[in-house]
């Protein structure tokens, strides 16, 4: 046994450019030992990241796709620093969900959608899958990154999930950044806003944020931001900050983040669903989501984004587009919007 | 095989008190059919409540002990009536919770715990089984039950979850029963809260409210209500209004209420794993929820009760005692608090 690990480990220094090796061991039979041929030997890491689905106009100017995709790339290299360098996956989705919100083109944080009163009220989640350590939060009105507070909840709080003027005093004893709630405003939204108000009806938001990540620690985690609905009432919440909905992590199995229709969403369970197909039926995660966003949900509902424990990538929506990137240890590195 | 049929049937109405009958089927083989003494032929029907699980000393007072197993008798009793008579497992567990909101032994509506304020924050959410349909509601102040503004969520509303003021303008808006928050208050519930207030701590409760039920119509509903946690904070939810946490109802499957530490059953999505459990892992009910609640929880997180597709019933519990009550058209009709 000694001696195959030695061959091992001579291999792995020697031939880091082999793809795959076949030794013999011990009881006769063979391991399979496949190396990358990038990083022979690394830790492996993935990375998914959104910004949400929905009718997505193929014919969008070129400038404004341009742009969109010049973003996710921008939110696809924070993380691949964070994960390339060995950092958490709780840290990376942190960081790139900060940096979506952060973004006006997003429908979280700065260019939030209009609210039917004409307010902003920002829902997300953050879920270790680890420990399955989770924190929401919803209706906020003044917390520049809502992501960042659903953390402090996680790791800060004994609780999972605050909402509305409790979650805001919480914001203010951890000393979050607040912001007026109008600084989330941008001039596109508003346009949406004023065209849903005259058809008086609320309208399905495409623009939800969220990632995913496997570190080299293997561990997972799931975090998702969003606006909500444009002209949204009644302090309607979405699937975003319904742990299981919208967002679900679990070492076992995978992580996840959704965008869509969140009342479908939560529904549905959509999250979890995944990692029960995965935990209970054997699926793969690919699987599993496509079973879940193809079968269970209907066309145009949305997608979802999702990294398994073995580090596989997947990202499933059954809308015209989702504003999406993938990247991994093996050197993918990719954005894309329509399929 | 169609003389078996007619046999069979035959068999189902001239012996209605026999217990078990087998019969030769045309492969030789044995079928066995079970007919109920009591309703021979009759759909069936099954029924489960909580009143809460937590630390219930055994040596409360016998008065406080009867007052209690009074109550959920009432409560059984208004659930029998509405299955029995071919009423719909929605309007049953609708019902039911109603009735435990109004009783102030409870903590929902009337006897609701109090927040850090002073103030009373209720929680509610049901589930239909038998298209997914569901209705949240949480941080409500002034609607005196909870469980019907959820059900109108679900059923006049696009969404399924409204928090916080929107969700009392929702309620203006359906003309539901408003009432004084003071009017939730009662002096036991004083009296815990001063005490958590001395000990500057949240303090776990005890008395949320659930019921689930399976129609003759072969349709499953979950319905849960609560006031939260004594002394929370900060706009804290709870698994109540958290579809698949403590409330989710599948046709396919069975339908869930959970009671006890809400945290804990938002981080292991308990309501849905258990469906989840059974449709994936082909696990029963029992199995089901004796893994999550004793396997994947700890000790005094809680419980839950499920009703299945096949009219079995589970109250699975791991704190010292659970309110909750069983009835179905097989004659069971029991109340209990601990084991």
């Amino acid at each position: 046994m000694k001696s195959a690990l030695v061959l091992l480990a001579l291999l792995c220094c020697a031939l880091p450019l082999l793809a795959a090796v076949q030794l013999p061991t011990p009881e006769g039979g063979k391991a399979e030992i496949v190396l990358r041929s990038d990083k022979a030997g690394a830790p492996r890491w993935s990375l998914a990241i959104h910004g949400g689905a929905g009718t997505i106009p193929k014919d969008i100017p070129a400038s404004e796709r341009d742009a969109y995709l010049a973003s996710l790339q921008k939110a696809l290299e924070i993380g691949r620093g964070v994960l390339a360098g060995g950092g958490t996956s709780l840290d990376a989705v942190e960081k790139i969900v900060r940096f979506l919100e952060d973004d006006p083109l997003f429908n979280a944080g700065k260019g939030a959608v209009y609210t039917h009163d004409g307010t902003h009220e920002l829902d997300a989640a953050i879920m270790d899958g680890r420990d399955l350590t989770c924190g929401s939060v919803a209706g906020l009105k003044t917390v520049k990154n809502p992501i960042s507070l659903a953390r402090l909840v996680k790791e800060r709080s004994p609780h999972v999930f605050l909402i509305g003027e409790g979650a805001e005093a919480f914001a203010a004893e951890m000393g979050v950044e607040r912001v007026p709630n109008s600084s989330f405003d941008t001039p596109q939204r508003y346009v949406q806003w004023q065209e849903a108000l005259r058809k008086e009806k609320e309208a399905k938001p495409k623009g939800t944020v969220g990632a995913v990540a496997l570190d080299q620690h293997g561990n997972l985690a799931a975090a998702t931001s969003t606006g909500g609905m444009t002209n949204k009432r009644w302090g309607r919440l979405g699937d975003v900050p319904v742990i299981g909905a919208g967002t679900y992590a679990n070492n076992k199995t995978c992580a996840i983040s959704a965008t869509g229709w969140g009342e479908k969403f939560i529904r549905n369970t959509v999250a979890h669903d995944i990692s029960a197909l995965m935990e209970y039926a054997g699926l793969t995660l690919q699987q599993a989501a496509d079973r879940v966003i193809h079968q269970k949900l209907e066309k145009d509902d949305g997608g979802v984004i999702g990294v398994a424990h073995d580090g596989s990538i997947a990202l499933v929506f059954n809308s015209e587009g989702m504003y999406r990137g993938a990247a991994d240890s093996n050197g993918r590195f990719e954005v894309k919007i329509w399929e």
